[in-house]
């Protein structure tokens, strides 16, 4: 099969084996795959990447002298069953899965792996247990929003507001747009939301921002109610942002870190302690969290016609790692290996 | 009057103008006078401690070419008041309170000030609504800790926790000694308290740590029970802490962030990311606290007596500054300027 493979720093198009579904496993066709910001990051700091998850414990670590392929924002066809699994869904029906495999000794991400392939090729396989029917009136290309909406739902429940909090989300990116929509579908607001950019300033009011604001005008903590405890969802996730939080957060802030900064990074703690913040860092996703999502775009609740903005097959996956850094163009764009 | 005074980067005794209480105020005589390890930072780092606190609105900067007198961790004896105060305790009554002076347009802390003296002097002045009476059996020395433990009882306030967390000290110093007492005063455990310092373990154990660990020999994080969600306090407030931390914390753990690292630190989110772990800085303490932890020195239910490891006078403040250094031979040294 072909796949849109990250070999020696770059993303090459070649044929690669086949996936055979194990126990438990099924195997699918890759109807469509979102590039994620951690991918970019991935393929431009791999070895940074490597080298910390290297002194994370448990934490699977890239061989980059093979291969990988990327990506964990699918939405897939059946094919066959694999042993030991119930095949509850026909081959032909349309699924969404969290991207890990279950194995006795505990679970392993697809994604970022040299073993399993991610939704970067024409096929690839997942757990069994954990697949959920595409319901029939929602398109491919927005049931394969369902794990980036999933971080957004969970950063939200991971935030626990009691309706008490001014929420922020500082940086719209895919993932800053999923905290606001999961935000407005709790009733949380007003929703203060900042951004350099008009398009994804134009983007967080669709998805139910409030009050949007271009941080080089002014600052959006300067438009947050302050009779209420401000909730800031970092969610751009490059070095000094944590810190640009800490010196613009009101006193007794909740700070949500759902940007992933893979990176080293510095802040002045003192910043912090004077105002008595509270840093809360959140990452993925419950399995009901996932299942959320799914029904959230099943149910039409948010705009995701709005975050699609281009589909490419394996050949064009290297351009759009490029041209994913211009938020003017690009929000979300899909992979379709089939094309 | 005499002072021990920070000029030019030195402690030096000196005469200096004596106080004068002003509206709301009441003129003390400094019976005894904690040394606080903020004040050691602030010998060693004052024009970095200016330079931070110069960014962060509403803070007050110290102007480094004039005198400034340390001490905010005091038992007083009153002397007079200023107009408009109440006076409702008689001169020569031993009162503790909080560094802090009362203004229309704001408190002003006392201790790291150009414009008011702090506990290193003969005399100085307090906001008379802040005086809390010491009662009739409590030494002097032992009231000067209420400021201390009243930090520890707040960490503890703030952490919130509900019993089904287990609590980790990480230093024991004059703040994880107070966190340790505050967590044991809760019914708060096991606790688990870690220092490099064989003589500070053994204060631990005093104060109410179940187990303590030399973090030389064995990680204390490997003590916590598995079944309980980790509470870390961090009372070290050095550069690369809160990273140790990130580090060693087990999925989910909560850290209090107790130590007031003064300093810019280098954080490396992914840890903290991938662990979900929560942050809550702590600083200070409420008016209720205080009050609580100088209640709780009264009633005995601290063990004083063993923290208090040396007593000065106004010439013996700047050695001790530097024995401070040393933690096997001290814990808190006490300023009496009246010696």
């Amino acid at each position: 099969m072909r796949a849109a493979i990250f070999r020696n720093g770059d993303i090459v198009v070649d044929t690669m084996p086949e996936p055979t579904p194990g126990v438990g496993q099924v195997l699918v066709k890759t109807l469509a795959c979102g590039i994620c910001g951690s991918d970019l990051h991935a393929a431009k700091h791999a070895h940074r990447m490597v080298e910390i998850s290297k002194r994370i414990p448990g934490r699977a670590v890239m061989d980059l002298s093979r291969d990988v392929v990327f990506g964990h924002e699918f939405c897939c066809e059946v094919i066959e069953y694999g042993p030991q699994t119930e095949g509850k869904l026909k081959p032909g029906a349309r699924v969404c899965a969290m991207p890990a495999l279950l194995f006795p000794d505990g679970n392993k991400g697809i994604g970022y792996s040299n073993d399993f392939v991610g939704g970067y090729a024409e096929r690839m396989v997942l757990a069994a247990p954990l697949l959920l029917e595409v319901p029939n009136g929602l398109p491919t290309e927005h049931a394969a929003l369902t794990e980036p909406l999933a971080v957004g739902v969970h950063a939200v429940e991971k935030a626990a507001l009691g309706g008490e909090e001014a929420p922020l989300v500082v940086g719209c990116g895919p993932v800053g747009l999923a905290v606001i929509a999961a935000l407005r579908l709790k009733g949380l607001g007003p929703i203060v939301a900042a951004d350099f950019s008009p398009k994804r300033r134009e983007l967080a009011a669709r998805m139910g921002a409030d009050i949007v604001v271009d941080p080089a005008k002014e600052s959006p903590f300067s438009k947050l109610p302050v009779a209420k405890r401000a909730a800031v969802f970092e969610c751009v996730g490059v070095p000094g942002m944590i810190q640009q939080v800490f010196e613009a957060a009101p006193r007794d802030a909740r700070v949500i870190v759902a940007g992933v900064c893979m990176e080293s990074d510095r802040i002045e703690p003192l910043f912090a302690i004077l105002k008595e913040l509270s840093v809360q860092f959140v990452l993925a996703y419950t399995p009901q969290e996932f299942a959320h999502a799914l029904k959230l775009l099943a149910d039409g609740a948010v705009d995701a016609e709005a975050l699609v903005t281009a589909k490419v097959g394996l050949e064009g996956v290297k351009a759009a790692f490029e041209e994913l850094g211009n938020p003017e163009r690009h929000t979300k764009i899909l992979v379709e290996p089939w094309r």
